[in-house]
């Protein structure tokens, strides 16, 4: 029997834009797929394609050897896999349970250690790269676990990301993921005062961004969310109330770890504010909104 | 005879580690050289290569068609142009004066003024890309004045910078640099934060610089700086001293405008605590020592 003829059965949870686009492409590279969503229609398409539809968590985790969850905040995922109704309580002996959710980093070890109990493996693997990215397998994958087990997954991760770093343990994924929108945050912020300054001294952003945009201040958020700005396009990318929800999380860690950082406390407030004024469904370069000068 | 025999007269005011190898590039390119700086030292090397040495400012404005200053702060700037023995009231008629410090945009204004009333023409026109683009002659140059003034002298700026663009009238070039600053300092605050968090969590900072860098977090801070910073190096590619001048004047601007910018501020005020502490003359990346978690 070939052995690509025996793919594992992967199951998939949280068809949202990012995660529609990551199940297509495992099962466009041949692996059985068994999805739940808490909206059933999203899961349409992929059921269409031959994918097999489970009603709860519990049924999806007894018919797959791999599940991969992304879902929307660590309430959700400890709903998923906590309980007796839960994937960690259902899963095969010997399953992979991978959390791509952006999630607590102590939510994370809580599930690893729930799970080695069981004899089931969990990975904790945020992702970064957007929409564009998860369509075009091209995700950066943040993991934490056991090198082992990722060895193990590592060839269905590759249908979905180029760059799959181990980086610890249970949560070194999700501790990464933070770092990744701590940097961001801050970013975000100078990109937008920067600009607004420019707007204020009576300069034309595009010309600005063509002198400034290669050198020092260079960079994905000014480069990308930029021009963006400069066309008042607050269209978006990331959702505002998803970047809250993460800072939310970043905060929380940082102060269980005793560690202050007043950037991130200073963008978390303007993004609330924001959020207070209604634009939680704008993209993250909306900030620049906030800047009435 | 070839035009190429008749080329124009620089004088160059300013021979720090920007300015020395600006100024020899110059040399290079077969432009006459008159120099003058407060420290003759440092322009020894440039004498011994043939350029002309000036006791004052004064006399090398009278030697010049063209001039270019690149010195410490806007008080330099303003003692240097202004006054019976300044460059604008010796500079020969119809002469080219070009401020390549990062000064004070409302200076820039005022120097115009007072030249265009003497027939001398004035260019604000800071520069980005640091010691290596000062070598190299890859600096981005942001050019404020008149363009039948920049067309004159973009020749010789070929010689420093590949990427040069006329951003507006007189004080246009300075606003863009402090735009340039502004967007830098909020991101040296995210990429402190992000590896500060990652060292808390107890992470390897390059690993995570290798997930995060290519991605939406990345760009020539994080990269550059980052892992300079992962392995203790606070050694000045930029000085502390002299990004909190540039961030004086930018706040100065912007309060001048009604902009605020509490990003900046919030910045400003963590770079003064650690000049406090005796860091002025590390390197910007030396932010990171404020986080102590």
């Amino acid at each position: 029997m070939n052995q690509s003829a025996i793919k594992p059965a992967i199951g998939f949870i949280g068809l949202g834009i990012m995660g529609a686009s990551m199940a297509a492409r495992l099962a466009a590279a041949g692996y059985p797929l068994h999805v739940y969503n808490r909206t059933r229609a999203k899961a349409e398409p992929l059921i269409e394609a031959g994918a097999s539809w489970h009603a709860t968590p519990k049924a999806l985790a007894e018919a797959s050897d791999v599940v991969i969850t992304i879902v929307g905040t660590p309430d959700d995922v400890s709903a998923l896999y906590l309980g007796d109704d839960g994937l960690i309580a259902n899963a095969r002996r010997d399953a992979v349970l991978i959390d791509m959710t952006t999630s607590s980093p102590q939510l994370a070890e809580e599930l690893a250690t729930h799970a080695a109990a069981r004899g089931v493996h969990v990975l904790d693997a945020p992702v970064s790269g957007g929409d564009v990215g998860a369509r075009e397998g091209r995700l950066s994958i943040m993991v934490g676990g056991a090198a082992d087990v990722l060895a193990r997954v590592e060839p269905m991760l590759r249908c979905l990301g180029t760059n799959i770093v181990l980086q610890g343990g249970p949560g070194a994924g999700q501790h990464t993921k933070l770092c990744n929108q701590i940097v961001i945050a801050s970013t975000m912020l100078g990109v937008c005062e920067g600009l607004a300054y420019a707007r204020s001294a009576g300069l034309d952003a595009q010309t600005v961004l063509s002198a400034i945009g290669g050198g020092a201040a260079g960079g994905f958020q000014l480069n990308n969310m930029g021009p963006r700005i400069a066309k008042g396009d607050f269209a978006p990318g990331f959702f505002i109330e998803h970047f809250i929800k993460d800072m939310r999380i970043a905060h929380e860690e940082a102060a269980h770890m005793g560690c202050e950082l007043p950037g991130l406390d200073l963008v978390r407030s303007l993004y609330q504010e924001l959020a207070e004024q209604g634009f939680t469904r704008n993209g993250t370069q909306a900030l620049f909104k906030l800047y009435e000068c």
